[in-house]
């Protein structure tokens, strides 16, 4: 079905296809709470309007279900997502860097990671160098300090966010996670810890929200 | 007092003379909890540190009582700013649009805005333009359409953000305020809405956070 | 068993069977927690007394056990709803309007829209019109505007009533879902966010609660 | 200043002059956090576009001060309302019931009254008939199963909204209110009673709104 | 193991032998957390110290186990308790009765019911008297009217309680169950609903903690 | 004003005459949020219908305007209580201990004491026995142990009723004061602390709430 | 009075005069909530039993008065604290570094501070040095390994523990503050932040709990 | 892979070989979240750069995977310890008590005990003196008087740790077990119980966190 107001009504969905045009990138399919079919019938939506294909939290399961359909439906699997763009190729000059504390925090730093290069950005990845042994995040000043924008995910207690934004003149993306025990309170603290930093220039998204911190420093490096 | 291993010590303080260097901005104090003398003495070792001035959440008596002893220093009152930068100038090119939803939100936004004119940035203001009455929002598509990125600022249930997220091409920058009553619990409630956007390309800052929305704006639009 | 009292005593349950006269409608019967013969016995008490039948949060597994008793017993197993009325007509004149936010919370919106059906009200249903496309619900706008009621159905941020509310002038009933991730608690950031809605003219019911808003919005159209 | 776009562009506000004709009543002002001044010309820009005047929590020396200006306004100083209505007489039908709990209720209770009749409903009183003295409730039915909606006040433990609810036919709007010490939170406790009423035909109002649920049962009684 | 100062100490755990002389009733064993063979041995301890024996929240199939070698030990499995008491019979004079809102509270109203019969009172039983159908616990004053104290157990909103004890002269204990949806948050609606009661002469126990319950009313009626 | 129907309506107040009569104590006003002209209204009409008068959260100011009025009427300022009973005595022949954590707990220690004497209770006050150093309570054990029912105050941690449980035989009402600071959430620790309880034999009543708890002990005294 | 009992009963307290022998320090008097006679009474009872005295959050108008009584009680603004000990000397070997995060911080630093030095210990300070300018902690490395043990002071987001402790080899104890705004909801930011560390070897105190902090800080370094 | 700059990058992680030198103790593996393949190689790293192995929240299967790689590697089931030290002897002159309230809480107990002797400390175990029975903790006070540090592990109302606190004059770590139900949400009630403890010398660590209370205890041991 082809769109001529904006969107494709499928009656249980009303496909934003003049999103590409408006907003700069497609609508954007999350994926937990809908049907296999209906998965299938949005994402052939979206291919007849022309428009690129983003699916987040796509099980491995549900990806094998619509690769059947659409054979060059690609996927990442610790990201879990599944993607489809007529050409990636870094557009963007800037480079991104996606930082993360601890080895748990992984699956949350790709999703931003390979969010950011579906979108077309150079990326640059340092994990596991959480405020623990300082000297780590230290040795890698270099890395960090040639983004453009800087993307820190970090569960636990969180303090990470501030001690890389504290370093650099760019702006940083703080993704707490839910990674943590006891009062950690399914991320809770570490969001508390990043809406509070001390140090300016951080903003933060929603807990586990991997994709939201990849596609708003893919805005910012596009600007 | 000159700083030779980048801070200065006052025993009470260590200010940090290398952030202009290192971050691009000075280090901006935060004047709550602070003796009128300290931030005496703080705002002299910034000058003689050739420093920028930056003063947030500055009464205004204690403005007065300083600029006593610096009298170029200015002062925005219903933004609760001082500031003293040697040559305040619109030196980037980007436009940022600050948009708030309340005239209760105003004090906020201006905070934001004021920053942002500070560190060199243009501004367009648009308040009160909240969802109760959408028309007022859809009328000025045009203007916020021309932002390189855009401070959202809201209270009560903060749903300004969203909307506005979803018909540009920017990134958002949400600042919830603690304005409302009853279950908005001194802003959870907007902080909440926000965090929790369906439309990618927001974050968000700390509640009534104003300073922090704008300095990061500010760096968005250096990029 | 037979009430005398306006109600069934039947040991673990007190049916109130004087519900339809005082209340205008049959008590309804909320499954979990219910043993199968216990619902059994409650259906078969409530039939004895003439009363309607609608059990909520019904599964299709006690469904297909409870209709080899009850072989007229209909079921909607996307709103999971039993119901057994003896005259499912259109009793009402005004239309009553369901809006969903996204697809995911289309079971909670299906659950207010049979609820209503049930109960004898003409309804229109406008799903996935959330704000993050709001061209969907402004093109939309004609369908809205001729309801005497709107129950709107939404999760993650809950921005939907909001919206609709401030373009309308009818009452607006809203419906937090607990769909949504990190920072949305359950729910919780919908339903503050309902509760504080800049735009008067909304009223909340619980998280998920679909029946409970359909019951509430047949309420005003009967009246 | 006439508003030829919907709404008039004050700087600090934008006044929604269409809201009458859109909605049935014209912006109903929120005084907290508005300088008198503004008010003053908020006032103006709304008797210009020939809207009516409604005004919120507006304390007696901001009201005071309004007069000198309007004279014609018209101030309850329990009810913390000023209006101005060109023409209050009881248009609609049906009969609205305000019921509190205690008389530490009546406050907000006189806030929903008054806002009714000055939106042109009848309104019957019916104060402090809390659960603790049950017979107090009972022996008024007569007069509550009049009504075409309730609004119920209750502040503590707000058990009166299902009570009442489970003896009548009409919708009930419950208002928690933050009366109440220890555990109450502020009203959260009477927040959490109303939205998990066991009897169906409730939806609730922020705490303290009863300006809210005023206008919303006025829209019931208007269908 | 025989126990000389007042405990036994098995290493894992010191059985507290000297309870039922300092109060009144032995120790009571919560299952929960604890191996079978840890039972076990908890049980034989507590029989060659000739106490009483009740264990809470034990499994049937843990009872099974048990039973295998005390054959003796009796079981409910409705209310989860295992017990073995040398002389239940009815040694208080007053009658204690047990009172719940709804059906799916029963399960934690029979534990506090057995409880009291296993510590040797009288019990009368109310079962599904919410206040959604008043007058189901108004034609059934003349019961409750006759007990020495009341257990009041209700999930949801929990309002229950507050009506009890407005109409009676003895001590209501409330007893918050989880059963609930939405925003009742896992008994939390209905714990604070009890707290804050406006009738005097109620007091609290944990979330769905009927064996509390029964143990405090035991105690009462024993006085 | 005399009562024909177990109340007087008095307009803002429907006094409960009923009270003594179905309660076995008259109705207990809280002051806080009425008006002098309010309150002595109120109490006239208790007096000309023979009830006993307590009045709760009664500050000096207004007990001294009340006094004027009736002369009779007697208070304690540190229990903030006013009270007028007709036959003070010692009725009861059990003893009530209220026991508190800390000096800071004596207020609403006394609160709970002086209700108790007013309902014409033996009282015995045992003060400063926290678990930071526990010879304190282990001392007075003989004390504790003659009392039929014991009254715990506690802020802070709250830890004093699980201690002073497990070594008597009687019901222990436990009372949360808000007094403490950092996170005790004003007096949610020791809530959660005294619903927490792992020993058998404790309720608990709202926070600060002495009154509450000496009303509660007084019917278990009575019983 | 002299005790006998290991505690003098002065009716409204019992004051704990074997806390010096038993815990190897004096009962710690805490002012908040106790009148200037009960204060000069317990410091009275102190003395004739040789106790050392120390009182926290003492206002200096109470010391004041106290010192009328008592000439050479000492006292610390800043900190709040009063004290009379009789031999101030540096009895402990190890040296204990108490490091704050922001300005703000310092009074609660101040209460760690003094407490360490009127218990007996050598103390050195660190201020201002939070993560936002980490090259002022990197700088002063050498004077913080050479403490025993280390108070952090921090409110915020808090990260300033983690960093130290993971720099260092000896306990951290973490002082969260309630300064700071919008989301830092009184100090549960920095508390929850401080109790999920990634960095081992880090304990916690109540917010703003200074004292607490220099208390647990001695004890370790007298072991 | 050896190390030259303080920590091994394998990529997925960066293995901090420093921290054996730079904090007395190697860098302990939180295994949760980590794949087997991964942590095999994190262990492999560790011991080639000859640092001690603790991994903590180590299940049995995962265990016995490793062992086939390093068949020297120690496993505690009901710590959830795997553990590889050159030299477990008693290295440290304090002995450190583990003291637990109830049996539900052992595990946690034994996590914090085993960490302890991994760490070369004497360690003396008492678990199951909670205070229902108080007698079972004041007759083993010479036990917990000879320690130089002890460890409290409570959950439910967590009333332990301030009940040993008071007896002892050396420092308490408190661990809050999320073992409890109803209101004890998780532990919260035990953390908050345990923080605002009316007795000083006592610092808390995360809940269900006895690994860090053993390393922080160890560390306290050593000094």
């Amino acid at each position: 079905m082809k769109s001529e107001k904006g969107f494709c009504d499928l009656g249980f969905a009303k496909v934003d296809t003049d999103r590409l045009r408006r907003r700069g990138f497609s609508e954007v399919i999350y994926c937990p709470g809908k049907t296999r079919s209906h998965l299938k019938k949005i994402v052939q939506t979206l291919i007849k309007n022309k428009q690129d294909i983003l699916l987040t939290r796509l099980d491995k399961n549900t990806y094998t279900y619509l690769r059947r359909s659409f054979s060059v439906l690609q996927y990442n699997s610790l990201a879990r997502l599944g993607y489809l763009c007529k050409k990636i190729q870094t557009r963007r000059q800037g480079l991104v860097a996606v930082v993360s504390a601890g080895t748990a925090d992984v699956p949350v730093a790709e999703e931003a990671a390979v969010t950011l290069e579906v979108m077309g950005n150079r990326v640059t990845r340092l994990y596991d160098v959480g405020v623990a042994g300082v000297h780590r995040i230290l040795q890698n000043l270099g890395v960090i300090r040639q983004a453009k924008v800087i993307v820190v995910v970090a569960g636990m207690e969180g303090a990470l966010a501030s001690l890389v934004s504290g370093m650099v003149s760019c702006p940083v993306i703080a993704v707490p996670t839910s990674f943590g025990y006891g009062a950690s309170f399914g991320g809770l603290s570490a969001l508390l810890t990043m809406l509070n930093s001390c140090s300016p220039g951080i903003a933060v998204v929603n807990i586990d929200n991997g994709f939201g911190a990849g596609y708003f420093a893919s805005m910012i490096n596009r600007s």
